[in-house]
């Protein structure tokens, strides 16, 4: 099964566009969990544990796992085996390098750790992204305008090209929707960024989106939802807001509430 | 010491500007070595050995090691110490991510890898790039010019902003010569693209370049070279054409030759 069929199946069984980012942090693991890779590891079940009927996919960072050194990252292909078969996981990676290095980047997340989808970036062109596309059974989520501060910066650039003048994240958007000849392409643009959010929903409608920055960051929900399309879904990520929802022993029950609360503000039909 | 005093440092007593690529394949190591993480140690080991007196740096790329999984992890920290402490290590991981993300890739690189100097994508703004920065005393290379051929695709786009019109490549030299507050950022820009790498240098003739694509991406050597000051260093990478200068039990010999023979071609004064 692909990526995005395993998705859509996994929204409709679930009725829930929430994603899950599972992005642990030593330093904020609830005080009954040792500071360790393993402490990491037994958070992390029983999030997923606590979670995985409220979600339609989760989305491991990987920066979370490499700041623990190799120990994190066996701690990430544990975290990966932990997830129920029929919920995909997003490898939210960010890489961007040329062919040849792009291929590695490609056997390792797709290959190694087994990830459903990940996240690139595009600001090497098509060749450092199509070793990812070349995967059609995987999904491959290209940034597009991020949720951070500083992603006007360069993102809102105007851009000229061949007469017409447009911002680079909708030329990114614009150049993703070529790339996708595999039917395997998104984009993750933001929450925090409604009106953006809107113009490439109205630019590419036919392309699925992951949409971070709901949760800790103060992204806009409802405009994240309004981006669905059950062609072409949206994905909306919370990680903080849901993961540390407490820092005692009842964390994961703390999540579950969370989640459920997100999951049912969103509004899609939940099956008896 | 800082990075680009410890590299200044190493260019002066190798007289070279050369930095090796660390960038190990499993199916193309020699035939005598296992096709195992050990087999890709002990194959960089000797790489090392073989290649030290001539380079000012190593530059392993994280994609060859994580395409082994958390094994190759744990082998990309024995590679780091086994380079000399006097050669600076740089990381070759292109990270890109949103603030508090970001912090924790530069705390994986510099805190748990024990680079010198990582490269970083400027897509995503200033926040994604300041936790790498706010390391004082390492190196911070952003991708300007990448040396693949679709790197046009993007970067050679026209920007407008404030009445000014240039490449999006000239912007991002332009806006890391702002963000380099605490003297340690530099830029990344193929050899492959010699008119480019003189327009920046031209640009910003204050900022450090590491620049790829000598050897098997056939980029201009004398270019690079002439991108060279002693006061903003032109470190150029040289990865497959070094390392699998021989496939054979002599490889490591084989590849003393081919370093040798670009470290002399580069023509900085050598020490008796």
């Amino acid at each position: 099964m692909t990526f995005f069929a395993k998705l859509r199946s996994a929204i409709n069984r679930n009725g829930t566009l929430l994603c899950v980012g599972l992005d642990p942090e030593l330093d904020r693991l609830p005080s009954d969990l040792p500071r360790t890779a393993g402490g990491v590891l037994a958070f992390n079940r029983a999030i997923i544990e606590a979670t995985s009927d409220l979600v339609c996919a989760y989305k491991p960072n990987l920066a979370f796992y490499e700041a623990m050194g190799s120990e994190g990252l066996r701690c990430l292909e544990e975290t990966r085996k932990a997830i129920p078969e029929e919920i995909p996981v997003i490898g939210d990676a960010k890489r961007g390098d040329i062919g040849n290095t792009a291929r590695h980047y490609a056997r390792a997340l797709f290959d190694i750790f087994g990830f459903d989808a990940v996240t690139v970036n595009p600001y090497q062109g098509f060749d450092a992204v199509e070793p990812f596309v070349a995967y059609a059974d995987r999904g491959v989520f290209v940034v597009c305008r991020s949720s951070n501060p500083s992603g006007a910066e360069l993102q809102n650039l105007l851009v000229s090209e061949g007469g017409t003048t447009c911002t680079l994240y909708e030329y990114v958007a614009w150049r993703v929707h070529a790339w996708n000849r595999n039917g395997n392409c998104g984009l993750v643009v933001g929450a925090t960024v409604p009106d953006e959010l809107r113009r490439i929903r109205a630019l590419v409608p036919d392309l699925p989106l992951l949409i971070p920055g709901v949760g800790s960051q103060g992204g806009d929900l409802s405009a994240a939802v309004a981006a669905h399309r059950a062609e072409a879904p949206a994905i909306i990520n919370a990680s903080r807001s849901v993961i540390y929802a407490s820092a005692d022993a009842g964390f994961a029950a703390a999540a579950r509430t969370t989640a459920q609360g997100l999951r049912n503000a969103m509004g899609l039909p939940i099956r008896a």
